[in-house]
């Protein structure tokens, strides 16, 4: 595997994954080249993100009715290591690699049942006001709660 | 082709179509078996048919902030009458077939760049006030841009 | 609940599927709107689907290299019974309502966490032989296997 | 807009496009946030991809019975610059930012109606050849191919 800018090692990088979640391939995100579709990681990172995020108890918080934060996708990026075929069972696994004040760099791992990464990526997502449309930081709630997942992980 | 509940007779029912929007099958929507998912044609008669309510002025109402109604999908159904692939050039067509008190039955066809149809669909939109939940009857305006429409058809 | 052409008595229908299939509802799969999007739960039908024809061991010999048959969707259809949203839990189950020659017609229906049931719907499915393009018949192995299901139903 | 690593000088980096791709925001491609699924663009991407292989004649080759060779995604990302409606009209430009000895390095402009950047991405494909599964060089002739369509660009 090629290096990628946003692993140093790839073992230690793999061993700091403590949340994930299981995803099985619809034989409507195969494509006529008879894999996965290149779009659909996507689709489950932030399937995975969410449920992390659900985890963590923040999910309910931005969607429920009279919220004033919303949490924005600032950017995505995806590795394709291996093909992925129609009916395989996924493990995606998500991080909070770095918690900015208003943003945190999640990073994603997905995995074949024999355990190999089939693809990995990351990307930036902000809590954003809905009002002013700006940068919302995170309460000393959120950050403890991102730090507490941290802590499960060493 | 086998006789379908909802189409009398093909031929004429086809002549009857006056609104049609332009669609190409992305690989994406392609599957392993190396044509457009069976799931796709339902994103195509959505998108057709809201740019058919466009054309009618509905959905410019529907989409805006204050907006008291919502359209709602209760059926739909679809006849897969040939393959379809990668890169084809379809034509889909719309046309209110029946319209009730505050319902609409909504046809489809969707053809191939030879004119033949690959498949055909119906369902039934109704107009729901978001605070009743209830049906919300056509305003007289409504009713008459559907009928004009009917009057293009002829 | 409005009277459907494919179903005759609601209660007896739904005691009679005996294959169920959980999906939770995706972000991605919903709309603007807010509810999930009418397209997606026949993608929710062909995943359940294909379980089902894996649980019945059809699916194996479909999907190999060598397979000379594949099976092709005839028509689809959906009811919209209620409203579905983000994360829910859903289940949905697949039966064989009738089996013919070459083919079968699957009964849905997908249900709330709470055993209501949100859509339902049916589509007929063809076995087809991959290099002349008809129906190839079921064989015998194939129709117990339908058989065999039916009588777990009972 | 802050500094992306794969840009220099951002409206430069606008004026080398030369392909581009229009399409419009389906009501199914937006969630329940009320804006396009960051999930979508990729399949934008994906489309507008395809559009300039076929514009330079690729496209064909690779999806030929029996060709030999198959395009692979290698890595994708895309970073979200402004928030995406229902029924926008976007304008999706392609370029090869630079052409190895077997892959590609594509980069991706999308633009609103109004000619401001949506969102814009880059990522490397790899010609693979089928029975060895391992890079196959770019031919002469696609090369001269790439470089064509770069004089365009001047």
């Amino acid at each position: 595997m090629k290096k990628l800018a946003y692993i140093e090692d790839l073992q230690q990088w793999m061993n700091e994954f403590s949340f994930s979640h299981g995803v099985r391939v619809r034989f409507s995100e195969t494509d006529m080249f008879g894999h996965l579709n290149n779009t659909v990681p996507f689709v489950y990172f932030e399937e995975a993100r969410i449920e992390f995020f659900k985890s963590l108890g923040f999910m309910q918080d931005w969607t429920q009715a009279g919220s004033n934060t919303i949490p924005v996708v600032a950017d995505l990026q995806c590795d394709f290591l291996q093909q992925v075929y129609f009916g395989e069972e996924l493990e995606v696994s998500v991080k909070a690699q770095q918690v900015g004040t208003s943003s945190v760099d999640l990073h994603y791992l997905g995995r074949k049942g024999n355990g190999e990464p089939c693809f990995v990526g990351r990307g930036r997502m902000v809590q954003l006001n809905k009002h002013t449309g700006k940068g919302e930081a995170w309460s000393e709630e959120q950050r403890n709660l991102f730090l507490s997942r941290e802590t499960l992980k060493k």
